[in-house]
């Protein structure tokens, strides 16, 4: 089902404010069986007060069983199949450094490496040249490179990894990976997969004849692959799918990326959660829809870290009340996915969600947590629908036939 | 999935009675937090007897978020998936009022208006002229309108609405409103979006060049715009998907043309529940499948009054042993959507039913109500499914596969 074609002539609009506040990786698993997650563990007396007046329920990111990334994780949130609109992987990692894609750029991943004297990549990750290091290359690289009629833009990641951007007219993003994925071989010269991707091969074979000759004398980063080579993904704008005015206020620049490339907005400069509950404040009046997303919870669980898992899921309860406080029509208070402490990685078990609004049917749940939403009214639902729900209980969804 | 596709093969005869019992709009919501829905807190001990022996659940009509009209809320109970069979506007208005649509046939919503001296609309409603009026300007229509070779059916709705119905050959309904949707303006020709509805469209222009002389001389009605001109929506029948005979009892015109659209038999003339009931019994070995519809519930939610849709659904209960005693093997009571009479709408709060039969598995739910659904053995599950699980009950599907 096309739920967005579904909605687009049942849109109206209001004053409502929706809000969907993300806890990254929110979900997670007890220590040992028998005991509580760390949303369960967490005292989160704010949260549980909206989970009480609100309606609950467990959300499925992609489809059972499928642990996602961050972009998928994201896509779904905001109402949009994560099967169906893929972010290719050279436009994720130039979002994930908050790299803004215009349309028509074509967007590589790129990898230092090393190339022996007969031109074979020896290491291809250039002997994981640390940071300190590479992030100079990546200022010598980016100053040397000439590329008529084409932008180019070259910018560090972390280690061997680093971004190129190319832009201007006429270039597409389906080029094959240039490395070879083994040593002793030399770098694959860049091939089209088809007629409309032919000028950004060649550009991409350029790219790498010059980036020789400017890295010649580097011990370690003497030559470079580039892989994931994408364009922008073709994504609708919050504004054309929902008819909302959108801003997302993210403190890390993987999530402003994933919010820009729907459309949202960035908002503030936001470095905690209170300072982002500032910027909210600050622009409650010129937005319909806010996304504020806390990473903590994530990457505590990402470190494998329970005990610290929860005292970031109570910080991140901490700052529910800041949020009500400013009248609210509809809250989400849900993650991208769970990431559990004892996986110490994302994972496919589902998130637990609660959605609070006058008029959601509210159900038995007291409290928030994993075990208590499986008895929500939300019940098990697949997280593109969400913002349907949202729509829903804010006002701005007409009835469908008569 | 193709549901229908999937089931076709699998179809086994036998003499199983199915009851669909439908109380339009059943779901609702509670009148302050923490209270009960109009389901929950009227009194119920005959559906409570069958969720007690039975399975519950909650359905979605369309998808999460999505409100319904009645048509694609019927549709989706009677396993056709909602967004996939849409029912054109003119053939929804004219099935509402009880015209029964045959193949080929081109059905309009039309509007008198009112033109000035300039031929442009001065109103769009005709002054909402009052149905006393209304209905006696559309017998004049009727009488005066003659095309030839085609068939035209000219039937009052209320106030200014009217529905024509062209039946001939070769007619093909795709064409653009003639209503312009503003005033000052002349009404818009009649223009086909494609080939085949070229003589329908010539057909609409000469129906409104000869209402204009006909309609001379009416003060407030002296012309019409003809709009959502459709065909018959192709739906194929019961009887070729499911294999049952199938019959409506119902009293209201729409839920009578709705179940005509998928090849029920209309029977009886009922306009209590206890005719309906009446019917029921006098046809019982006639039919495999009884499609039974409760308006009130729903017309008392869209009046926003709770205490009187609490008694509608008690109304709606009492006749549940006459069903009983006749013996079926599977009844199923549900709603088409939710009508909260807090909202005095249709909404998208998923809809509380049940399945009773011999093997349907039953759960631990005691009454039949939104809360007590939530943990019923149906779960959440979209409405289009109900017919394969009462087919099942029915003994009425083999195996898929080996």
């Amino acid at each position: 089902m096309d739920i967005h074609a579904l909605i687009k002539p049942l849109l109206q609009k209001n004053d409502s404010k929706i809000v969907m506040y993300v806890g990254d990786g929110l979900g997670g698993l007890p220590q040992q069986p028998g005991g509580k997650t760390e949303l369960e563990a967490a005292s989160t007396p704010n949260l549980d007060k909206l989970a009480a007046e609100g309606v609950s329920g467990s959300s499925i990111p992609v489809a059972p069983g499928i642990s996602p990334g961050s972009g998928p994780g994201h896509l779904g949130l905001f109402g949009f199949d994560p099967v169906e609109y893929l972010i290719g992987r050279g436009a994720l990692e130039a979002t994930g450094i908050g790299f803004e894609l215009k349309e028509g750029d074509v967007a590589i991943r790129a990898n230092f490496c090393t190339l022996d004297a007969d031109g074979n990549i020896a290491d291809r990750r250039a002997g994981r040249i640390p940071s300190e290091e590479s992030f100079k290359v990546v200022e010598k690289l980016a100053a040397g490179i000439s590329i008529p009629g084409t932008e180019v833009f070259v910018k560090p990641v972390k280690e061997h990894r680093f971004v190129v951007v190319f832009r201007g007219a006429g270039l597409v993003g389906n080029v094959a990976d240039t490395d070879p994925q083994a040593t002793g071989v030399p770098p694959l010269p860049a091939v089209a997969r088809d007629d409309a991707s032919q000028k950004t091969a060649k550009i991409c074979d350029e790219f790498i004849a010059q980036a020789k000759k400017i890295l010649a004398d580097e011990p370690k980063a003497n030559c470079c692959t580039l892989r994931g080579i994408t364009g922008k993904p073709s994504i609708p704008t919050y504004e054309e799918v929902y008819g909302l005015k959108a801003a997302a206020i993210a403190v890390y620049p993987m999530y402003k990326g994933l919010a820009q490339l729907v459309g949202m907005d960035i908002i503030g400069d936001a470095q905690t959660i209170d300072e982002q509950m500032e910027v909210l404040k600050a622009n409650w009046d010129k937005y319909d829809f806010f996304f504020i997303h806390f990473k903590y919870t994530d990457s505590t669980g990402e470190d494998g870290n329970f005990d610290a898992k929860v005292k970031r899921t109570e910080e991140y309860d901490s700052a529910v009340p800041k949020i009500m406080e400013l009248g609210p029509d509809v809250v989400i208070a849900t993650g991208d996915h769970s990431t559990p402490s004892m996986l110490a990685s994302h994972s496919w078990h589902p998130v637990p969600t609660l959605l609070w609004a006058k008029n959601c049917r509210t159900d038995a749940c007291q409290t928030f947590g994993e075990a208590e939403c499986l008895h929500g009214g939300l019940g098990q639902f697949e997280a593109k629908h969400l913002m349907t729900l949202a729509l829903a209980n804010a006002g701005r969804l007409a009835k469908f036939g008569a």
